[in-house]
């Protein structure tokens, strides 16, 4: 029998570490996470890691400033992945890889290394401006340390995380897509590259025992999600149902605002500059060095930018059609849909212009017979998406909701059948 | 149809209220999160706030700077809950509720309102130690507010988080229990009352309809889990088999540390003196004013202080009796078990010293034939604090774990029937 590489994750309570954790032990890898005592009374950390035991994960202890401690946990696995952070705004700790380098260089038992890369390819970045490219420099610094040392590695560029670059439709600063107005960067043409995070770690764990990146830069291109600024703005404009007011801010005057931002800001600004104006992602062939990741694991159903967005939606009062609009979206739990086949349906409540009336009266709300039902989840999307009404079956399912005039009120009053929701 | 509150979680991003949320969301209350503009690039918190819409429940923006913002939200429910922080090693925040009682007092609507209370009661600490009474003072000033504006309370007083304090062990500053060495509050024999985190919020949502805690402070304190530090360090050490080395701190000596810390963590402390030194949460009984939820909602299953404590355990190389040794314990994934009446089994892995061997060979490893099994779980945790070994049935479920001598090293090589380990 093939056996799965042990890995140990470094950074496993981390923004991407902690996604590595879940699909390592969900691609049945034996799987240890770093427990350090820098996390000290840090308790969502600390019920992070327990919970990563619970689910089969192996806590093992070690230290950045305990070398042997490393050594020890190194020598335990196969493959060692590091995700610790190289964002200033939360923290630049790039160069503490270096010790983790001489632990794997003693240990001498590692098959594989993948360092704190996910971004932006670092060894193409050799003029990056200042301040953002010391995460540039950092990384290359640790990939020399690492080839000198003769480690097998493979460095993963996952290009832009969708939480950030989707939530904030690529405007620094937010991560939450406005429903009012949006920035555009210069000509807002240029292609970006998003990643599902979820994704990255999928794929990451994917490439771990794959001879084809052994040594190679694993670029995750995945070919519906390399769009510019501009078509992703428009994707939200269709999922809202409205045009959002735009200004535009050219590359000098987007460089000027740098001034009176901090340092941590500036380096996160620079590094939008070379996405989002420069096109540094997408403007280049992958070439010997390097392989694509949705190309060699199409198996992988990443998520694609139009239904990433969709979880930004509230689903109340998007205006389909003229006389259809969307009150609500809820997922179902699996426990009250036992005979759906595969994943469960989206309850999705909706009311025609007809029957809307205002009422106070909760026994009257009820009694409106709001056209409702249970429509699959592709369904659901195309909806949004698309503007047409699907067909489906109306009579089975029914939850009411009610709604009032400027906001809603809803209440759980009328259940039937098996779904109801939660 | 007698209709649950609606219910409004302010604070739903934080250690206990995205527990409310998870609550308030299993108990059938229509459940409402405000998300408020502050929550910046803070991509954990959004993405939590993300995750509580895919439950179902419905997000409201509001901010505490804007009064009106603030009135729509409270508009739409019955109940509205605040767990704002008051740990100043996080950050202390009590006062800003008073907005939220303005804006309470003008809506009207409200049938009752928690506010961030949810630790010692703060109406017996008049005589509270510097600097840590400013806890106690704020909470007070937040309850004449709210009195004296006429709207309905219940305030409760949940005593001391497991997460923390067993973490822990009651020393400050520690939130993992130590296999080594306890340093102890004083005689360590004042009665100390810890309640699992998950149990407070179902508590704190059995109670917002509850006629009987309407205008009244709602005590938890469990039975089984009012436990004197000394009580607790016994339970851990019988746990993992091993007594730790014990040193102890006076009152004196613990007060003079406080003069090194900063001022945040002298707040904690002066709270851990009350409560550790002074048994100020269990040294009185309950009057008219109050209740107590383990009497009043007997249904809960509270989380036993042992059965918390399991959670910290590697259970690896954990001596049970002289000739059997407990290898590692994991919960069986629930689709794997699809027979098992009720909650999956763990899977405990042990051997018999008979059996055991040292070896380098994966496929003499694969031979030893070690004695597995599968129990229940309660036999299980009566294994880790009875040291009785349980009857079971061997044969039907085997999952073969090797170890070799000074560390673990595991491969999940042999998978027999339907359990096996994720």
């Amino acid at each position: 029998m093939v056996m799965k590489s042990k890995v140990l994750i470094v950074g496993g309570t981390g923004y991407l570490g902690k996604r590595l954790v879940k699909a390592s032990l969900a691609q049945g890898h034996v799987t240890y996470v770093l427990q350090r005592p820098e996390v000290g009374v840090d308790i969502e950390k600390v019920q992070t890691l327990l919970s990563f035991k619970e689910q089969g994960a192996l806590l093992v202890h070690g230290s950045f400033d305990d070398h042997q401690s490393l050594v020890n946990a190194v020598k335990l696995v196969d493959v060692v992945i590091c995700t610790i952070s190289g964002v200033h705004i939360r923290s630049h700790q790039i160069l503490l890889q270096l010790k983790l380098v001489e632990a794997i260089k003693q240990a001498g038992n590692i098959k594989r290394f993948l360092p704190s890369e996910f971004g932006t390819d670092p060894a193409r970045m050799e003029n990056a401006m200042e301040p953002g490219r010391v995460t540039f420099d950092d990384k290359m610094v640790v990939r020399k340390a690492i080839e000198d040392a003769g480690i097998p590695f493979t460095y993963v560029s996952a290009n832009c995380f969708a939480g950030y670059f989707l939530g904030g439709l690529c405007q620094p600063g937010r991560i939450i897509p406005s429903r009012d107005s949006v920035v555009l960067l210069g000509d807002a043409n240029q292609k970006v590259i998003y990643v599902d995070e979820d994704d990255i770690a999928t794929y990451t764990i994917k490439t771990i025992d794959d001879p084809r990146t052994l040594n190679k830069t694993l670029y995750l291109r995945p070919s519906e999600n390399i769009l510019s600024q501009r078509e992703v703005v428009e994707i939200w404009e269709n999922l809202i149902g409205k045009v959002l007011d735009k200004s535009t801010i050219s590359r000098e005057e987007f460089l000027a605002t740098m001034k009176e931002k901090n340092y941590a800001e500036q380096v996160g600004l620079t590094h939008y500059y070379h996405v989002c104006y420069e096109g540094c992602l997408a403007n280049f062939q992958i070439g010997e060095e390097g392989e694509e990741a949705s190309r060699l694991y199409p198996e992988v159903n990443y998520t694609m930018v139009d239904k990433y967005l969709t979880r930004y939606l509230t689903g109340i009062g998007v205006l389909v059609t003229e006389n259809l609009r969307i009150l609500a979206v809820h997922q179902q739990s699996p426990a009250n849909c036992k005979n759906w086949p595969g994943r469960p349906p989206l309850l999705v409540c909706y009311e025609t212009q007809a029957n809307y009336q205002e009422s106070e009266d909760e026994e009257e709300r009820i009694g409106f017979s709001l056209t409702l039902g249970v429509i699959s989840q592709k369904a659901v999307f195309d909806l949004f998406v698309c503007r047409s009404v699907p067909t489906f079956d109306v009579a089975s399912e029914i939850v009411i909701w009610v709604v009032a005039v400027g906001c809603v009120c809803h209440c759980r009053t009328h259940r039937k059948n098996r779904c109801s929701t939660q």
